[in-house]
Order: C-alpha cells, then sequence, then structure tokens
C-alpha cells in the first residue's frame, strides 16, 4: 500500500505479505523463503530422533517449545498482525520438527561439544519446514548443531490473536558459522553482578548465537572469585560476603554456559589489574594504592604484582593453575593488558629483585609469563592474553597463545605479523562502554577508546569529558575483521567478541547497554556475509536487529529501545535517507 | 587510618568516624551536624501533631517509617558501617519525631499545596534531631513543607547488623528551595511507558525534592493520550490499544505526583510534533509522512498541522482546552518547537489559506497561538511554550507565558530580555539523551545537541555519528541557571529541569538513564549553593550523590553504577588527582 499524503508526496510504501527475513539474526548463511502461511498448533511437536539423546539436548528442545509458546511476538508492522489474519486463517498447521543427527555423527553433548577445541565444534544444521505441514526437519552433525538449528527455529514464529505463524513457508536454511570464537566480554570487578544476571545474558548470547563468554572476573578493584587455596583472596577482595563468586558459582555457569553451547574463558588479569591482591598479600603489590594514582595506573587505585619477585611468580602460577584445574574450557586468559612501568621503576623491591638477577624487567615479565603459561600449558590450557604482551613486551609465547587485539583494530596486523591467532576486540568498535580514563600522563594509546558515558573519575567535570562517542550497534557493524590482513592470515582471525567494562555499569543497566548491541558481533561472526554474499549492510539489517530486539524483551532480557516503536514498525521509514 | 603501601608511598586517608553528611541530596540550605550516634528503635514513633492531618501527609508518614525500616543502606565506606560496630552500640535511641505547623499556617493537603501557582508553595521545613535521644522535631508552614522535611529525614540513616543509625547527630536542618521549579521532563510518544514506570519515576523524584513533572506526552511518533471529545487520537495514533494514557490514568499520575508534592506540567506539543495526528485527521497536518522527511522535519515522520487553517485553529484549541479542562494544575505546556517552515512552503493548502488572507506564516501562527492559549488562559492555565516561539517566531504572548530554554545554555539571556519567565532546559547540560539528528538540509542550531548514544535512524553508521558526548551527572551539575542574566533579571528564572527524549529509550532502561544524573539539577535548583554559601562542587558532591543513587537502588529504582563500586566506597580515591 502506497500512501499518498495530500500535499501529493509520495510516502514510504508497504508490501503487503513481504514479511521478509527480519527475525533471523544472525543471518543464515544460506536461505530460501517462500510466502506461505504456516501455523503451530498445540498439537506440534518435537521429535528428538537421536538415540541417548543427551539431557542438555532434552533441555534445548523444552526450551525451545517454551519460547515458541511464549515469545508471543508480533510482527513489527503497523497493526502488529493484524494484517496477516487472512493468512493466518488460511495456514497449514505443521505437525511438526524432527531432529536427527547426521550419519557417523557421534552423539554427545551440547555441554561437551561446546568446550571442544575452537576449530573443532560443529555448529553447522540444515532445516527445512515445507509449506505442506508435513514435518519439518532439523539435521546437522553434532548435537550442538541441532541446538543452533533450534535457536533459528524459534526467532522463525510470529504472534496473533492466539496464533502462532509464520509467513515463510517454505523454508531451507543451511547454516554455518563463519569464524569459531563469537564472544561476549563481562568484566564483573568492577562491578559485580550476581549469578542470575550472568545466565541471563548466557541466555541471550545463546539468542543469537554467540559461543564464548569472556569473564573477566578480577581487576584492582575487587576479587570476587572464591578460591580454595587462597580463601583470603575473595574474604578481603569481594566488595562484600554476599559479592562473591563461589567455586560452585562457578561451576554452574560453566555447566549452564555449556547446554547452551557456550565455553568460558575465565580471565584472571596478571600481572596489572591486581591492586586487589595487595588486602591479601600487600608484599606481593607494588605502588599499591598509590598516589597520585594517575602516575601509576591507567585509573584507580594502582597496584601491579610485583612479577619479579620469584614467590610472586610461584603464587601467580598456583593461583592461575588452581582455578584452572576446574575449569573444562581449553582456554584461560591470564590477561597482560596496560601494565604501567612507572610503579616498577619507583619500586624499591622489585629494582632490587631486577639488580641482584640482573634482568631488565621485559626479562622479569617474561620469566613471570612462562611460569604462569607454562602451568596452564601443564594443565593442557591454551593461555590467551592481551595484545600488549606481544606488542609492548618482548616475550616468548606459547605459538598456541591467542591473543585478543583491543587497543584499535589496526594492531590486528601487527599481531597477525607475529604468527598468533588473534580474537577481534577493538575499542574503537566493540567496547561497549569506556574503561579508561586517558591519563595523559601515562604514554597509553586510549585515546580512540570506546566512551559514550563520559567521565566517571571525581572531580572532572563539563568541558573536560574526553571520550568518543558512544559505539552504536551500525558502528559496530561495519567492523572488518580482515581488515589490513592478507589473505594468508585470515585464517588466524579466530573470531571477536564486544566487551562490557563495567566502571559504570551494574546489574540495573546490563540488558539495555549490552542488547541489542552486543548482537552486532554475533552477525559479523557467524555470518559475515549476506546470504546473498553481499557485505553486511546496516540498511537491511536494522528491521532484522529490531526483531530480535523485540524478542529479546519478551524473553525477559530489557534489550533497549533503538528507536521510536514507530520506526521499529515501520522498517526504512527511519533511515537516514527516507 | 592511613595506609602506608610497602614503596613507602602514601596511601588515601579515611577519617575513622568522619560520616560527613554525604547522605544529603539535595544539600539542606543550611545544615548543622555533630558526630553522636543516635539509632532508631523499633519503638521509634512519628507523632503527626497536625489537626485534621490530610491523607496525603498520613499516607507520607507511613512511606517514610516504610523507607527508614527497609532501605537498610549500608554507609558507603569500606565495610559497609562494621566499623561504625561500636558507635552504634553506644548509640541513643531517638524516640520519635513530632510533626507541626508553624502556628498561623493553613492546614492544606500536600496536593493541593503542590499544584499552587509556583510562587505560591511552601515548601521549607525545619528539622532538628537532638542528640540525647528526645523527640526530634519537624515543623513547616505547610504540610508540603513537611513532606520535604520527612524526604530529607529519610536520607539521614544507615543499616548495619541490625541496626538503624545515623552518626550526625545533633543535627539541625532550616532547609527551603532556591528556585520553585525543579523539573524532570519524560517523553512518552517516542517510546511509550506504562503506568507504572511513572509513578516510580514520580517517587523518585520526590527523593530528591523534585517537584514538576514535565510530561511531553505526544509526538509525531505517536498519541497514547486518551482524549474523550477525539478518542480517534489515541484509537489511530497510540501504538497499540495496550500503549494508551486512560484519562483516569491521567488523573491517577496526577493524583499520585500530587500527594509526593509534584505538579504534573502536561505537553501537548504543537503545531509542529504532530505528524501522528494525520492519523485521524490527515488535512489537518501539511507534509504528513513526506519523503525525504529531512527535508520537511528534524526527524521522521514529517507532519505538523496546517496552523494558518481556521478548522485546524479551532480543533488544536478545543483539544488542548478539552484535555487542560481535566487538569488541576495551572501550567499547561503547547510546545512550538522546531517548526519547519520546509513544510507549509511546499503545502498548497497553507499556501492557498495564506494567499485568501494575506496572512504571513508568521501571523498565521499568532493567531494560531492565541487562540490556543486563549483558550487555556480563559480556563485560568498559564501557558508554557518552547524557546523558538519567543525567538524564532514574532508573536503576541500574554506576559504569563512561562519559557523554555532547551537550544542552548545562551539562549536564556535573549529570552529574558524580552520579559518572560523561563525554565532552563538546556541540551548543552541537561539532554540526558539526544532526541535529534542534526539534519544537515535543516537549519538549525542544533549541533551542540546532547546525545551519548549515537545517531538512531537507519541506514546511517559508523564515523559519521555526530554526537556530542553523553552528559555526565558533573557536566550537568556545573550549570549555572543565572548565567549571562543581570541580577534585575534573576527572578526570572523559575528553575529547570533535566530531560529524558525517548527515541532510543523505554521501560527496560529508563531508570539507569535517568537516576542518578536528573539528580544534579535537584540540586542545582533546590539548594544552588552549599550550605557555607560556596559554590556546588562536583568533588564534594559525588560522595553525596553515590549515597543517593545506592539509597535509590535499595528503594527499587534502577539508578546506574556511577563508578566501580571500590570508588563508591572510598570517596574521593578515585577523583581525578587522588
Amino acid at each position: 500500500m502506497i500512501l499518498l499524503s495530500s500535499s501529493g508526496l509520495w510516502a514510504f510504501s508497504t508490501l503487503i505479505g513481504a514479511s521478509g527475513v527480519w527475525a533471523l539474526w544472525p543471518i543464515p548463511a544460506s536461505l530460501e523463503t517462500g510466502t506461505s502461511a504456516l501455523t503451530l498448533p498445540s498439537s506440534f511437536t518435537v521429535d528428538v530422533a537421536v538415540p541417548n539423546a543427551p539431557w542438555d539436548l532434552v533441555q534445548a528442545v523444552a526450551q525451545t517449545q517454551s519460547y515458541l509458546e511464549n515469545d508471543k511476538l508480533g510482527r513489527l508492522v503497523v497493526g502488529r498482525g493484524a494484517n496477516d489474519s487472512n493468512a493466518i486463517q488460511n495456514g497449514t498447521p505443521l505437525s511438526g520438527l524432527k531432529l536427527t543427527l547426521a550419519e557417523g555423527s557421534q552423539v554427545s553433548s551440547i555441554s561437551s561439544e561446546a568446550v571442544k577445541p575452537l576449530g573443532n565444534r560443529s555448529e553447522e544444521y540444515t532445516l527445512i519446514i515445507p509449506q505442506d505441514g508435513s514435518q519439518a526437519t532439523l539435521t546437522a552433525n553434532s548435537t550442538l548443531g541441532l541446538y543452533r538449528g533450534l535457536t533459528t527455529f524459534t526467532q522463525l514464529w510470529y504472534y496473533y490473536d492466539g496464533v502462532i505463524y509464520t509467513l515463510l513457508s517454505p523454508i531451507k536454511i543451511v547454516d554455518k558459522p563463519a569464524y569459531s570464537y563469537r564472544g561476549f566480554a563481562l568484566d564483573t570487578a568492577r562491578n559485580y553482578f550476581p549469578v542470575p544476571d550472568l545466565t541471563r545474558t548466557l541466555d541471550a548470547m545463546s539468542w543469537v548465537k554467540l559461543n564464548m563468554f569472556h569473564w573477566h572476573i578480577t581487576d584492582s578493584q575487587s576479587f570476587p572469585l572464591q578460591v580454595s587455596l587462597y580463601p583470603e583472596l575473595a574474604d578481603n577482595g569481594a566488595y562484600s560476603p554476599k559479592e562473591v563468586y563461589s567455586e560452585s558459582d562457578v561451576q554452574y555457569i560453566v555447566s549452564y554456559a555449556a547446554a547452551r553451547g557456550i565455553d568460558v574463558l575465565l580471565e584472571i588479569d596478571t600481572p596489572g589489574h591486581t591492586a586487589v591482591i595487595g588486602t591479601s598479600y600487600p608484599d606481593y603489590v607494588a605502588c599499591l594504592d598509590a598516589s597520585p594514582w594517575a602516575t601509576y595506573a591507567n585509573e584507580p587505585p594502582a597496584g601491579q604484582l610485583r612479577f619479579a619477585v620469584p614467590e610472586v611468580v610461584n603464587f601467580a602460577a598456583s593461583l592461575l593453575s588452581s582455578i584452572a584445574q576446574n575449569l573444562v574450557s581449553k582456554y584461560f586468559s591470564t590477561g597482560g593488558d596496560e601494565l604501567n612501568t612507572n610503579c616498577y621503576v619507583n619500586d624499591t623491591v622489585t629494582q632490587q629483585q631486577l639488580n641482584h638477577t640482573g634482568m631488565t624487567l621485559n626479562a622479569a615479565l617474561n620469566t613471570f609469563t612462562q611460569a604462569t603459561h607454562g602451568a596452564l600449558i601443564a594443565q593442557g590450557k591454551t593461555p590467551v592474553v592481551w595484545e600488549e604482551m606481544v606488542l609492548n613486551w618482548n616475550l616468548t609465547l606459547s605459538n598456541e597463545t591467542i591473543v585478543m587485539v583491543w587497543i584499535s583494530s589496526a594492531d590486528a596486523a601487527a599481531v597477525v605479523e607475529k604468527g598468533f591467532r588473534i580474537v577481534q576486540a577493538p575499542s574503537d568498535y566493540f567496547y561497549l562502554v569506556s574503561s579508561l580514563h586517558p591519563v595523559l600522563s601515562v604514554t597509553t594509546t586510549l585515546n580512540q577508546q570506546d566512551c559514550g558515558a563520559g567521565a566517571w573519575l571525581g572531580n572532572d567535570s563539563a568541558g573536560n569529558s574526553w571520550c568518543d562517542p558512544f559505539k552504536t550497534w551500525s558502528e559496530s557493524y561495519t567492523f572488518d575483521p580482515l581488515a589490513n590482513l592478507t589473505e594468508a592470515q585470515y585464517p588466524l582471525v579466530l573470531g571477536g567478541e564486544q566487551l562490557l567494562w563495567t566502571e559504570q555499569s551494574g546489574p540495573q543497566n546490563l540488558d539495555p547497554i549490552v542488547w541489542p548491541r552486543a548482537a552486532s558481533s554475533a552477525e559479523i561472526f557467524w555470518s559475515a556475509r549476506q546470504p546473498s554474499g553481499a557485505p553486511l549492510n546496516v540498511s537491511e539489517a536494522l528491521p532484522r536487529l529490531q526483531d530480535i530486539r523485540y524478542r529479546m524483551v519478551q524473553r525477559g532480557v530489557n534489550a533497549i529501545q533503538l528507536q521510536p516503536q514507530w520506526c521499529a514498525l515501520r522498517p526504512h521509514a527511519c533511515d537516514l535517507d527516507a
């Protein structure tokens, strides 16, 4: 229907019946749809034709059915589906969905598949939904693949006046991810997030097929992780006795995640970002609570591990390995970002140690890193580090080490040049909020830090607000994971993640600040391109992102409004050039 | 206790027992405190020594007691009050609080006092809390003043290990607001907010003594307000049948607000911002849904009332007065911002009308405005408009008209020059989120628009994000309401408000995006200065803002984290220069 206004100007047009594929996020690798209506009757069943179906697959099917029944999402058009009534009434009831594994597939749990080494996880699936109401089929090579397919299946259905329906049949989807690492990083140290916030975040991640939860669990401000070998760390370092993660909490999170196809990458950032350890071991920490903090740290409080001291080396290696040994993940991050050298220049203990051994600071860091990484590798873990460990220091790192590129998207090439696999976490695209204040006296390249929430330090008001603009979903969405790389280097890009540093966030704003923005990277790293092969396009994407945003809200995740609802109901009517 | 780190550097110091006055926001006009501990025993009673105490005062007392019992806010220091144990154990139980009105005071309800003309409301109070446990006294000249005092009283108390206490007695507070208009504006048209979101917002407003709820209830995108004389407006213009405000909803909000000392200023923005009226009266609207919208509007959809047409003039006057007649407030806003003249230049109907009457567009706007304002004035209402009605057009407005200055803080002087009373709503300080995209082809002065959430239009990604940084609480806090004005003009500044435009907000992020930032203006316009007479200071203020932020969370308002909790527990430790 094309609306003519009285002034004679053409208004935007809406095509009757064209529901498009707005619900799918991330967009599948290959997608064929029709225009026939199907409904989901109460008799719709899911047939799990998988022998000895693992418990987490059974749970996933139940959760799928729950989403199908409860999403009750009205299609994002004016009238929310009222105009679909005719189509719905003439729609064909879909009898059921049958899940099968391809011949020769191993029947193992979603949870076990999810924590395999990154290249080994099978996430592909084929979903076929005929238009005649006969049983739809979902096939995959693993239960994890089936899980991904179920996730897609739930995104197809709308609700109007008691009927669950789609207007898109017949549907054929053949799908698989472009990248194996598709993450979301959360900092639970600057501010604490109770376990239900984490499980809800994992749910939302699973809806957009994110598969790596990068848990930045400790930092200078707090140490909420209970470690049985070192109970004092949380006793002294957590914000309060309630604001902790017990070992059971961690196991629960890991288990909850794995059942949703998500691997948990725990990070204990070292040797910087460790002031809080000084509340238990003041001797282990240089420049502890030093003032002015800006001389010794990127943000208060100052304090970094005395990594030149053998006892500290042993402590760190013991701490990290005692944590890692309880984790099923193959990956463990030791962090390594933003090491402030002033801190050590002025530290008598460190200087004495370096003089005594004749080592440079760099050599001492190398010894420290070899110890911590060595301990992790001995446990079968692959270490993960921030880019400075490769770009700012001369360290001997295992070839297997995965490097997170964050300072700017340009650094990816520099790291890849050295032969390391990388995860793209660029602050200029993927930081949901800034973590840092660009302390002018510290030599950093933080000027391009994502921000958008203004300075959080005290006594630092107006005018001086330095932060770059908030990174909208569409700015993140334009990120090119392969920029500046040669084709031969492409395989070294494992994927990427968006990150929430929580100096200015907490449970109160977790959902709206993360969602749906963090879905941008979900599509960049699953889909990478449109099904046609065309590059991802913000104009094409927005209606689909709106859909997943509204569906998230239906499912209890408080995703933020991206636009006036008027715009959400009229795809493209609020485009810049509409 | 002063901490010495091993490196010999001085760490920050904490003074035992110095709890300061961090809890009070806005800071009272005059404040004397001591260092003696008082506790609130279960036998604590509030004696309402007011004859025929109005129902809303009785409710306020009950709500006060509820806050006292349930806030359970641990003092914002390391240990959350554990170090106060000794003081608490030696604390004196406070027997009660007596409320009285000064002799000669009229006993009327909070609700009736709250909606008096702005200069006539009595909000002052005196609160005296002796250190010996004898009855505290709260006196005022009105029940509204008592309400303000009760609000302050609830901010004094902390909780540790089962005991409610303060460390500040004896306390003497003599308090009154510097400005009569202290507001918060919410746009419920770009996105809809259910009534509970509004009542919760009113509660939070009351906790910081905000007294004007500026309800921007309709706009181009939706018309959620049910008007009995024009039911089609909401029938066709609301986002859905559920996303409406019935007349009862409005009355409930007005009543709920008034009982909390808040007057509701409703705004029906005209003649711009009215595209949605075209869904019922297409003939009344020029450039309805015109494309490209950017030629005809600041944001989509385009559409503005044909104010040159007599039938439209009558309609608007009738609409506004039919709404206003049901409202107790003395104030009603007709809006009048961002009128796009292209819209009328190209509108045949408008041009024909102007030719027919020989009027200019300006003259027609004058006729329109005289009609709408005339109708409101006839009902005893004072019209409120946006600054363009005074600065961009040559209109005959009543001297009583209140003008909201928003484009930039510099325009205040220009408006005041013309003799109008103003409300400060500057986008460069007080916009919590941007409302607009700086459409380059439209001549506006919006470049300094507060933003921070990036562009919300579609097809408008990265790099082009034009928005200025997000306005932090401290940037807002540095606003000077009297800048560029002569002392003789000061009385024309009624006060100010912070504003949430909701193109990119909804119920999901309402609390964290508004609070505690909107408390900045609450202090600017209640306190204006520190009790000492010194100007407001962001360094001094932050610990108190943190306190009210944490208290808001205890009371069920999801105020955002301003800093890492580590900083909240160590006032000034995270200052820029700490």
